[in-house]
C-alpha cells in the first residue's frame, strides 16, 4: 500500500484525501481539522465528518518521525506570480524515492516543482471535481471526481519509468476503491490544454466581465464570440504545443460544441476563477493564461484575445489584494 | 448674433453653455439651477455662479413663444445603444434652418440625427476639455476648452454649405470671445478618430481593468502593451476609413508616442468612461467601440483588441445598471 502527505487540503484536497486517507498538512486551520475533521457534504458520496487518520501543521512534522511517503499530493492553487513555493514539500520529497503529484490547472505548472527535485517522478494531474467550500470546514462536492494524471516528462526521466507506473496505478486503483474515477493519459499535456480550452475561456472571462456566470455569459451574443474566439486560439495553440487535436469536455472538438454542452448543462456553473475572485483571492492567470500564452507565440501561434484579457487579471486582482 | 438652445447641462454642456450664454433645457435638475444656477469653479474663468439667461423643462417649453434657433446643442453622452434619443430636440429643429450641433465623442453618432432632419446641416463636434460635476450643480473645470468642429457628410448635403460654414464661424467667434478655443476641421472624422486613439484605449482600459486611472494603467507592463495595440488597431482602422493619417494628443503619429505623452502628464488622468463607471452610468461603448469596430471591419482592419474589450463592457455595465 502506498503512504501518501497532501497539502493543500481546500475543497478540492479535503474530498481526495478523504478517498485516500493520508496524513493532511493543515497550517492554517490546523486546530479546527484536528479537533471537528472537515464536513464533508458530498452528492455521490453522503454526508460525513472526514477526520484525516493524521493531521500536521508543518511538511517537517509530517516526517519527524521517519515517515517515508511514496507520493506528496499537491492541492494548492497554481500561483508562480507570486513566488515559487515548490520548496515547501521539500522535507517529505525523498530523493530519488517520492513521486510528486500535482493536482492543478493550468500550464507550466510542473517547471518549478522539476528544477527543484530533477531525480523524482512528477505526476502531473488534473481534477475534474465540483466541489467548493462554503465554510471553512465544510465542503460541499457534487457528482464529478475524476483524475486525469500521467508522468511529466518521462523521456527524460532519470528514474525507473515503468516502475513508477506501477505505482501510479496502485494510488488509482486505491482511490477507484473509494469512489473517485482515475484515468492514466500517455500525454498527459494533452489533457492540460485541452481542458485549458474551457479555463482559460470562460474562467477568465467570468471575472473580466465583471463576475458573470456560465449563464449569463452565454445571455451575451459579444461575450459568446469573444469565449469561441478564445477557445479557438486555445485549440490552435494546443495542437501547435502539443503535436495532438485537443478533445475538451466530453469528447468536443470545436468551440462550438464545447460552447453547446456548457449552455445545455441543467444549471449554470461558476467558474473556480469567479469563486476565488468574490472570495478575493489570487487569481491562477499565470498557468492558465501567461504560460499557455508564451508557449503559443513560442509556436507562432497568434493569440489576441487570450493576450487582452491576460493584460487584465493582475490589474482586477491588484485592485482586491494587499 | 445667433441663438442656440443646449441639451444636456453637464460638466461639460453647462461650461460651453455658459461661455455662449444659450438657452438650456434642465430636466431633471430644472428647479435647482432656475434658483441656484450652476456653480463653476474653473481654473482659466474663475469661479462663478451661471444663471443661463433663459433655462426650460423641456424643448417643447423653449419653443413655446415661437423662439427660432440657429443651433440645439446636444452635449448628452451618446449611447444609441440604449435608444435612439435623436427625438428629444425635434420641436427645436426648424427644417431646413437649425443647425443641430453635436459635441460628442465617437464614431457614428451623427447618423440617428442625419436620418431624422436630412434637410437640417449636422455640426460634428468633439470637446478636448477637463470638467467634471463632483456633485449635482456644482461643475469643476481645469484649463481645456477645445472645440473641434465640422460640418457633417458636406458633399451630400442639401443646404447651403457656404451659408452654414459662416454661421458656424459666427458662433465660434462668440465662444472665441469668452475664452472658448475653437477649431474648424474640413474633415471632421479624422479629427474624431484621432481623439479616438486615447478614448478607445485608455478609456475602456480604465474600467475592464477594473477601475483604474491612467498612472495604474501605465504601471502594469501587460496593460500598457494591451494599450497600445488597441492604439494601433485604431491607427490603422482610422486610416482605413477616412483615407488620413491620424495624429493624435499633439500631433503624435505613433501609438508609443501617444502613450509617453500621455505618462509625461504631470497628474494622473481619470478617463471619462472610468468617471461614468464609478458613478454607475451607462457607459459609452457603442460610439467609443462598437461603431469603429464594425467600420474597421468593412474596411477590412483586424482589430482583435478592440473587440475583446468590448464584448466586456455591456456585461461590466449590466453589473451595475437596472
Amino acid at each position: 500500500m502506498t503512504t501518501s502527505l497532501l497539502v493543500g487540503a481546500g475543497a478540492l484536497g479535503s474530498v481526495y484525501a478523504w478517498r485516500l486517507d493520508v496524513t493532511v498538512v493543515c497550517r492554517s486551520n490546523y486546530e479546527d481539522v484536528k479537533r471537528d475533521g472537515f464536513c464533508i457534504n458530498s452528492q455521490i458520496f453522503g454526508n460525513s465528518v472526514y477526520h484525516p487518520h493524521r493531521v500536521v501543521r508543518t511538511v517537517n512534522e509530517a516526517v519527524a518521525d521517519g515517515q517515508v511517503y511514496d507520493f506528496v499530493i499537491v492541492c494548492t492553487k497554481a500561483l508562480p506570480n507570486r513566488g515559487d513555493t515548490s520548496h515547501i514539500i521539500a522535507p517529505a520529497v525523498q530523493d530519488p524515492h517520492t513521486a510528486v503529484m500535482l493536482i492543478q490547472n493550468g500550464i507550466g505548472i510542473e517547471d518549478p516543482y522539476a528544477v527543484r527535485y530533477p531525480n523524482n517522478p512528477i505526476i502531473s494531474t488534473i481534477s475534474y471535481i465540483d466541489a467548493n467550500q462554503p465554510s471553512s470546514g465544510t465542503v460541499r462536492h457534487g457528482t464529478l471526481t475524476l483524475l486525469d494524471m500521467g508522468l511529466f516528462n518521462p523521456t527524460a526521466a532519470n528514474y525507473d519509468v515503468k516502475s513508477v507506473q506501477s505505482r501510479v496505478k496502485e494510488i488509482c486503483q486505491a482511490w477507484t476503491t473509494s469512489g473517485v474515477e482515475t484515468r492514466i493519459s500517455d500525454n498527459i499535456q494533452v489533457s492540460r490544454w485541452s481542458k485549458l480550452v474551457w479555463n482559460a475561456s470562460f474562467n477568465t472571462v467570468s471575472v473580466v466581465s465583471g463576475g458573470n456566470d456560465t449563464r449569463q455569459m452565454l445571455g451575451s451574443p459579444e461575450c459568446t464570440e469573444l469565449i469561441r474566439k478564445m477557445m479557438v486560439e486555445v485549440f490552435k495553440a494546443g495542437k501547435a504545443v502539443t503535436g495532438s487535436e485537443l478533445t475538451s469536455l466530453n469528447n468536443q472538438t470545436t468551440p462550438e460544441g464545447v460552447i453547446e454542452v456548457t449552455d445545455r448543462l441543467p444549471t449554470s456553473t461558476i467558474p473556480s476563477m469567479l469563486m476565488d475572485f468574490r472570495a478575493k483571492r489570487p487569481l491562477e492567470y499565470a498557468v492558465i493564461l501567461r504560460n499557455p500564452i508564451e508557449l503559443a507565440k513560442k509556436h507562432g501561434v497568434e493569440v489576441p484575445h487570450l493576450e487582452t484579457v491576460y493584460a487584465l487579471l493582475p490589474m482586477i486582482e491588484k485592485g482586491y489584494l494587499k
